[in-house]
């Protein structure tokens, strides 16, 4: 029984995952931080799929943080109040299955490729409080030579757009990142992005150019990775889509906009490669315990 | 012995190589247009490189234009006045090799790849009157599910950048492109590239606004490949790079300002991983013998 685990900022996701790769357990629970918050969190939620009586074959764990290469160990998991944790070394005593670790975008892409059937040339766009893509292609996830391939959040598109973290302005990070959006809207709320497309929904100004600046964001995404890479598919999921139809609805009128002026950009189909990845998909978690069998690609291995 | 040709809109550079791929005979002459011109063109440098009492063994031609997948034809090769042309039923009665054909660009990808020593994820960006790549991964070019990966001139970079011919604003394209800067560019002359940059080097004010565009253009298509992909190197070719120093200079002076600015710009590297193509380098031509003798991919096929 192989089990997966998709850590975010607010909750922890668990699956275990039977050996044809269906899911027969699962569980939710919310990630406390800090080092042993997370460890704890981890180890609770394991406990919670797997049976007593059971034991893990191996435990595969995604991520929001960068994965030191050839190591189970994350640095600069900042939503998670993680500086370095060698995460192999600080479950060891709790079980005796491997453990590997990924990060989490990556574990993702994985994990919707699997819920596709495998197949075709595939990006998985992540738009949480950053921005970043994975891409599938012939089978594999492709890294790239310094494992950045898919940060596409960084791309500027618009000079006089927002300033971004990096240093540039208008990058679609800048744009459709949660963080960033979040840090421009000037009300207070738990839920900022919510927040935003209500009030645009209520024709206030502000939440209106936020929220043309999110769709604007996306379809610029979409745009990169389809004529980077020519994918079949862009799956699309991160918090920031909790918000549902009304960003897709968006990204979706500025396709229809664009095929209008374009034969070109008609001919790409963007909108048909577009799928929204559902609410309260497994994907992540599942992608996650899918690391946890994996040959072993740099940044992924087994602890000890 | 294999055959390459590289026809492009003005010259034919053919090659002939051995066994090891080595080049050993090399001709270019100017190319005549229209369906009946250019095979014209073809047949005379053929002959050229292939010396009397040999017969080539296989004939491969990159050409700027759509290749059919599957077929040796090609259309909307407007540089060459070809609207549809079977290259490879137009060519059988000069010759019994089999003939396949590509699109230029890709063919010029291959034969980048082949001069580096292959090796590396490597994009080959093309900066001549269009302007697209052409991406190796895992040793293969990257042609995607629709044969558009690459296509990265239509990517916006600036909503208030100048109109493309594709309908959007700001396009790489349309910044770096040789026809959309020529368009833009008020004076007659045979060579204008040439002279708005001699033109910005006097100070004009037109002539340094386009110049200025050429060179993000290229930083942004740099950076695009590199944040998608992840490639180690970007090898920079195309009619519009004929301007040489000063175009990689300004493009150079972009990412030194960048990297000043962002840390993160600055561990891309991406003024190492830049590589203009030399003035005069066989790698269009040697390709297309590549492509001559290739496994059978969409878009390159034996005729007959």
């Amino acid at each position: 029984m192989k089990v997966g685990l998709d850590v975010g900022g607010t909750k922890v996701h668990a699956v275990a995952v039977g050996d044809d790769n269906t899911i027969v357990a699962e569980a939710r629970l919310a990630t406390r931080t800090g080092a042993e918050g997370v460890v704890a969190s981890i180890v609770d939620a394991i406990t919670q799929v797997v049976p007593d009586g059971f034991v893990a074959s191996s435990i595969g764990i995604g991520i929001p943080g960068q994965i030191v290469p050839g190591t189970a160990r994350v640095q600069h998991a900042v939503n998670l109040g993680i500086t370095d944790l060698d995460l192999g070394a600080a479950l060891a005593p709790f079980t005796a299955a491997p453990i590997r670790i990924e990060n989490d975008v990556k574990a993702a892409t994985l994990g919707a490729h699997a819920l596709r059937g495998g197949g075709d040339a595939m990006a998985y766009l992540n738009i949480g409080t950053g921005v970043a893509a994975g891409l599938m292609l012939y089978g594999s996830l492709h890294r790239g030579g310094h494992g950045i391939a898919g940060e596409i959040g960084h791309m500027s598109i618009d000079p006089a757009g927002p300033r971004c973290r990096c240093g540039q302005f208008g990058c679609i990070e800048a744009l459709c990142g949660g963080g960033a959006v979040a840090e421009r809207w000037s009300r207070p709320g738990a839920l900022p992005i919510r927040d935003i497309y209500d009030a645009a929904d209520l024709g206030d100004a502000e939440a209106l150019a936020l929220r043309a600046g999110i769709a604007q964001g996306i379809a610029a995404a979409v745009r990169l990775l389809v004529l980077s890479n020519d994918v079949d598919a862009v799956v699309i999921g991160g918090g920031v889509t909790a918000v549902g139809d009304r960003l897709f609805t968006d990204v979706r009128a500025i396709f229809e906009r664009e095929a209008e002026l374009s034969p070109f950009l008609r001919s790409l189909r963007f909108d048909d490669r577009m799928e929204p990845l559902p609410a309260a998909s497994p994907a992540a978690a599942l992608g996650a315990a899918l690391v946890g069998v994996a040959e072993l690609p740099e940044g992924a291995l087994a602890h000890g």
